[in-house]
């Protein structure tokens, strides 16, 4: 490993964090409660699909800055009336959007990042979501990063170039330096262009065990099988 | 413990930290590189000194704002001059403002810390250093806080309100949910204004074994003996 990488900044929902099937048991959870029944992986996929449209629409100016968990419920809400379960109340409604606190890691996730700690590697989340729920995240999934950081310190959302960059100022890394790890090409491509190196992470299960797997892009400067062969390539 | 504390913030420079001990050390050390001799504690005492002067400048207004390092760079190259040491070369300079990127923990930090770490209360720092600097030294330093936050992320410094309120919004408490954990009685008493919850930790060696302790002041919520005593009240 020759890339000279003092920080590596990791995604979380899907890179370090299986969303699906803990957002789905959170809606089944409830559902329960309500005396509710839906298609539950089909209601969280709903859900998470709207995510990529909203932080567009703040991004092009179309709506203001919100944070994230703002976002989450307008979307909550939304997709609740298109599965007819408008029955859901107000504090189960806001127990939900808490539901993306609560994520679980991936199995190779904690390790991976124990490894990191204990090198000279410095980790630090790069989200959209915001340092409270990512610090809660964190906290519970036993994901042990050395800093956390959010789009939510520019009031903006990846892949604002602002946010890539802020996190190499604030870590006080060159660009070059700082190395930042997704499973999403997207992602990774904007960081890129913001300087910074990039490496791949494939999470073949993010959307279930049905949806096609995304292939490595051409153009990045790792791929990892996960974050424990990630530190091994690092340290 | 009744509080309903929710989320604790360290001061780190004296309350987490033997800053003295550690930076008349980095002193020593780049002295004697440089065949140079001084009171070393003198100097880290009047280096330190000139803190306090060189914020309220900038949250006078007098200054404008500039990042901690910078700050101390500053007022490293007037303690030099002031003690006659001019002979330290530019390299050495900046090794010895990441000194305070380097520091020694107090030793009952860490434990207190992982005591924290594992119950529903989140810790995070609450400094005038930097993200970076915090980052590094915690991660140096074995401090596990579940968060880095620092004043940089509003480019002021305590006692600035703003820097309390803003570690109160991004974890998402109420200010009268998060303790302000510190050896200083200012530091206490501008978070208590802010609307936190206090505790007093002493650290009777923070000015060396010949200072006078700092009493602990009447009006906060809590007083601890040290971090692991504090952790045990709050869990």
């Amino acid at each position: 490993m020759s890339l000279g990488i003092e920080a590596a900044v990791f995604d979380v929902f899907g890179t370090m964090t299986d969303w699906r099937s803990s957002v789905t048991g959170e809606l089944a959870s409830a559902g329960r409660r309500a005396g509710l029944d839906a298609d539950w992986p089909a209601v969280a996929d709903a859900w998470r699909r709207r995510y990529r449209p909203a932080l567009r629409a703040v991004l092009s100016g179309e709506t203001p800055y919100r944070p994230l968990d703002e976002l989450h419920r307008t979307m909550l809400d939304e997709v609740l009336a298109e599965f007819g379960l408008d029955a859901f109340g107000e504090e189960e409604r806001r127990e939900l959007v808490r539901a993306w606190h609560r994520l679980r890691a991936w199995p190779d996730a904690p390790p991976g990042l124990e490894l990191l700690h204990a090198s000279k590697v410095i980790s630090a989340t790069l989200s959209n979501g915001g340092v409270g729920l990512l610090t809660r995240l964190a906290k519970q999934a036993g994901l042990r990063f050395d800093c956390v950081l959010s789009a939510e310190l520019v009031r903006s959302y990846k892949p604002d170039p602002r946010v890539y960059l802020t996190a190499a100022e604030l870590l006080q890394v060159e660009p070059r330096r700082l190395l930042m790890v997704a499973c999403h090409p997207d992602d990774l491509a904007a960081a890129a262009r913001a300087g910074l190196r990039t490496a791949f992470v494939p999470r073949p299960l993010e959307w279930g065990s049905e949806a096609t797997p995304v292939p490595a892009p051409p153009d990045v400067d790792l791929v990892a099988d996960d974050i424990v062969d990630l530190a091994r390539l690092l340290t």
